[in-house]
């Protein structure tokens, strides 16, 4: 049984540089049925992975344009912005309806908590702080289609990245019968395009600076990729992190928390100095990414991940066979993860302090146990005879080949 | 390929919490030959690993007793000890011969770095500092035995460990002829009986307090476990640490590393500070430790290993036949891992400022040429297309399992 | 999902030569508390595993002797052996009890099928005939010193092979108290000495020709070892088997047998030619076997694990906590593997005429969906382009350390 | 070290169902350069993929029609065509070059050898025939496009298999420049259609029945698919197989062979019978071949991967990095595979007679040197002991939730 690293959970930060393109330049959408002409105005109702931003905006009012009823659909995963704001802008802009959803506990629950149970890491260093949002969202999406009777389902990813595909593994995996329309790709060229659009038909564009990088937040991390960070010769310039106190910056007394876990899973954190208690795990999770952030706690460099050698990055899909199998095993393992563990978090790093396990393979009655007899120093003798037995034989005969 | 992650290298202390005694009560003997009974006094010679601590001291003296000749065998592998004090202890305790080596710069060459080409942990979380000394203490005892035509060769594990595991399959697949001499076990019953016959035969007792846990030294780590570490619960004592400063208070500005790799070791360190530079890989080694220490980099906490649940902690044999398949695969594989790396060292962690390696797949040379077309927007579709059909049959199948 | 082969289930015969001694010589005890002294006689009651042969019945004489009250425990596990007359002889020889137990049907379910749902096979070529039986007699043995309050247990392994690993490793999960008891090893020192003793104490001696090899039968597959077999020199002896029909000589008209398959196992045989049909588990199994048998299917050469290469040949435990966290998987894999197969038997092979399942992924339903447009000729550009990146890149790199 | 299977070698045909369309209907061409628009009337020389049948002689004489100059390329490896004929076809059809290769020997020696030596089986029952021959062509079409100096290269799979895929991942690993050239695809529509082009042109037609199946011939295999092999539920037709005899019709008399092997693969064979010897990879191969065909070995039903479960069945790619890697392990562990084994051939399968290897660790030499003491019936104490450990723990750990 693996205990889950409590290190790695309050995690906020990953600074990842991928190979992405920063602009984004197509459209893609789904058509869930043969589109039947419509005698009226309408070609049937789409709905539309909306954002709120320059891009999503414009493609909206381009729907729009083209004969579709759109109803807007944005995910709040705790990537913290302005949701009615961006709900007014829908509708002004011409939406039929919009929903804004809060996925933030199923996110938790479903997802994040599966990641820490099975210790899921991509390459053995990438917390999957941006995929395993993808089906949490994607198959909300699907649901939204298929509730409103939606013939079309569109998003507008970079391209380049791995969104469109794990959205669509999902979609596909849901409802088969989808299939994608070639005709939307690329329609806006790129961002002059889209500024372009967006002053004829007074679409609002914040006036911002040209962005250095991109970045995808969440309630679990912020990435950041793109840009000057494409080189990884440019140093990381400062200033880059939002979520993460500097290391050296961060204070210089420790917050000391208390964790308890159940099922490879935090059930409770408490505050050792201020008595501050989380138990529910939206709340508990969102307290320790707040804590582990003031204290620098987070920083992941993924530069590795920009090289294709393992083949475009791809992560393996929740809704494959595959997934399904090894989950019943995963639940198996972490029923004995249970049991409580104290951690100072100071200067970027996350310590144990202490630790105790009812169900722990290594308690002192155990231990206790075990130097009464049930292992004799004497054991090694046979264990090792046996164990060099294929060793001795095959040394022999590497000795054999050498003297040829 | 995998680029090593420089942050493992300069681990210089883990406070890992194993299950073993701290008193070592007994002393394994290996007979080389079946002993043949000598018309002189000698039963022929020993070769002892040698310490001198107060356990192989004792040792030796009753080795000598039994009618031994001792040859008294003392590694150097880093742990700091006074190496000339202690030859001069073997000699007057009546060793006819006193070999103390050097084997610093085979175990940088041959296992540290082969360590760090591999990415080698144990259970994906331990740096291996006390095993990988094992194999490269234990061939040149081997060594040492042979040369000196000596019967017999000795050793002084804790007994509950996995030392005299690894010790002993190293042992029989160098010299297959060897056994054990089961009679020598547990001739002392522990520290008392030690300390008593230490008086008797005038063998120098050190007044130390009572250790309230022990401790493995050498170049690349300490270890330190029982006693009080044993039970989780303890926390940790302050000033267990001697080699790593606490990163509480360790210096606010970083030292920042230029280190350049190949084949995916490094070789070269230079300070950005002061300009010093190391080149050869004991040196180089030995200053990264250093600077790790100065700033707090390398704790690692392993109470986890102390659960016995994936069976004792024996590990693999570096003279298996596993381990020599896959050594060419991992040599071939950390041939292009070359290049260089920039990284401060502050308050316990190590970062990545910047790094460039020619031999890397995601230089800009490359990216631009997949800017050029290699990689086409549409190229997506179809593989999608391709690798949902599985996922759409198998979920058509499912809707049939759960029809019915 | 798997479809289990049919091929495998009706193997009937093995001819394995496993580095095993062929005469037992020695009884291993295990004790389930300390041993009280008895006011009375009897040192306690001692479930002994009988097997009704010389070496079992020498030592239920003889444990009777040092004066413990004997229960002999007799597995029925399709041996065919006379069990009333070995209950009988038991009786005479003095044991207080006998059970015979008939543990045939949950060999079949819980054991052979489950190997049969996991494709189970060690180093992939041998069918675990002898394995499978070890831990269904083991647990029964463990139940019935349970049931009775027996103080102690005993078996009689050769010593060399791995039955007492397997058997005492199932002991000691369940009854994690027991211990060995060391001084019943080596009692009787070889064939010899176990018929002086037979003479001396009116046990009946079978007069048998001097065996040639030693058998290991059950209703799973008989496998041969040892003696004259132990030298892969040495050809195949005539007339070796006895459970299965040597191919040259077996019928020239096949049987042809109609299979049917729910999750992952039979449930249901039918001959073509007589119609004749099987639907429980036992019936349906034997019947297989019969018929496999008849046609000489079933020979499996494995001389391949005389080798020692891979360690002593010890299975994994199936009370092991990894094979229960497998468990699980290998149940939701089975699910769908459910249909008919039509089978002819014929000349030591088994070959498939036509088969269906209605949860197959590749029935024609399926086909003709994939015909009419989820799959375009077009669509494999763009996963051949996707594919191709990393080669291309990798072939680059590698031109570039050639021109070095 | 895994001696390989001897019964693998020389199987001769598998009878393998796989989703495949059977109609040829487009033409892929690859690009090697920017088509350079040509002053003279030629587009530029392309090395056309060529068998002699009416597929590729209509897009032969189509590709002239289009301003190419052709150069047919036709490899054999072992699929038994009249070469002379398909050469004098092509150049009558009007192709500038004609190379008819024969590769058999580097297919054998490069390909099915290293294929033994690491017992590759996709899916662990498929052995791999036409896969194999992939790569050993592809190169040599790349070496004749480079040799050339040829513009183009063209293929015509058919669409719905592999053969693309891996024909294409080949190409751009050696020629990264390449790029698909997609106006040629679909060309044909289908079979009609190539027919009334095939008149028009004056192609020559065979007037042959329709096919109701496909196969893929070359000296190591025949598989068959498409057609009515789609269907399990259509029974295996008579006289589908070509090149092995029906095992109830094969001779009643085995044939014996003595087959030495050196690094894991077949140096020598000597038929018993006869005398008849093969030193040379390429005749001693078809000889085995020959020999197991008369019998009947080698029927292998694969049903089983009409199912695409797995994802599409492209195969690893063997100019991929981690094929490169595996390689020299693969090696190593074959160095000791060597020896003679002597088997009988009879009725559809292969059997071991006898067979010996001086570098096997299981000779009688090793075996004796064991029983004299290297393994001590007391050794399994501790093996099991230390063996037992974990398991009695979790199993008392199992008490305690089951407790709750």
């Amino acid at each position: 049984t693996k205990t889950p690293s409590p290190a790695l959970s309050p995690a906020t930060a990953a600074r990842a540089r991928v190979v992405h393109c920063t602009v984004k330049t197509d459209s893609r959408h789904r058509e869930l049925t043969p589109p039947i002409p419509d005698a009226m105005s309408s070609k049937g109702s789409m709905v539309l992975a909306y954002s709120g931003g320059l891009d999503t905006s414009c493609i909206l009012v381009w729907l729009k344009e083209q004969g579709y009823d759109v109803t807007a659909y944005l995910a709040n995963i705790g990537q913290k912005e302005d949701f009615e704001e961006a709900r007014k802008k829908a509708l002004k802009l011409g939406a039929k309806k919009v929903f804004i959803e809060d996925v933030s506990r199923e996110f938790v629950e479903e997802f994040i908590w599966a990641a820490i149970q099975s210790s899921a890491l991509y390459e053995d260093c990438y917390l999957l702080g941006t995929s395993l949002t993808r089906p949490c969202i994607a198959r909300k999406k699907v649901e939204t289609v298929q509730r409103e009777g939606a013939k079309y389902v569109s998003h507008s990813p970079t391209g380049k990245g791995n969104d469109q595909v794990q959205f669509e593994l999902i979609c596909y995996s849901l409802a088969p019968q989808m299939k994608r329309m070639p005709e939307f790709y690329n329609w806006f060229k790129g961002r002059s395009d889209l500024m372009e659009y967006a002053k004829q038909h007074g679409i609002p564009i914040l006036v911002t600076p040209k962005n250095l990088w991109s970045m995808d937040k969440n309630l679990m991390h912020i990435s950041y990729e793109a840009g000057i960070l494409e080189n990884p010769k440019n140093k990381v310039p400062p200033g880059l992190y939002t979520k993460i106190q500097d290391p050296a910056k961060a204070p210089n007394t420790p917050d000391i928390l208390k964790i308890q876990f159940k099922k490879g899973v935090p059930v409770k954190v408490t505050s050792v100095k201020d008595g501050t208690t989380h138990q529910t795990s939206l709340e508990l999770f969102m307290y320790l990414n707040e804590v582990a952030g003031k204290h620098g706690v987070g920083f992941l460099p993924s530069w590795r991940t920009s090289s294709p050698d393992k083949g475009p990055r791809y992560l393996p899909d929740p809704s494959s066979p595959e997934c399904e199998f090894v989950r019943p095993c995963i639940a198996k393992s972490q029923e004995p993860a249970e049991g409580k563990v104290q951690v100072p978090v100071l200067k970027g790093q996350v310590y144990i302090l202490d630790w105790e396990s009812p169900l722990s393979l290594s308690n002192e009655e155990l231990m206790s146990m075990n130097v009464q007899g049930d292992y004799e120093l004497i054991d090694d003798t046979g264990f090792i005879n046996i164990n060099s037995l294929r060793l001795k034989e095959y040394h022999c005969l590497q000795s054999k080949v050498t003297a040829r």
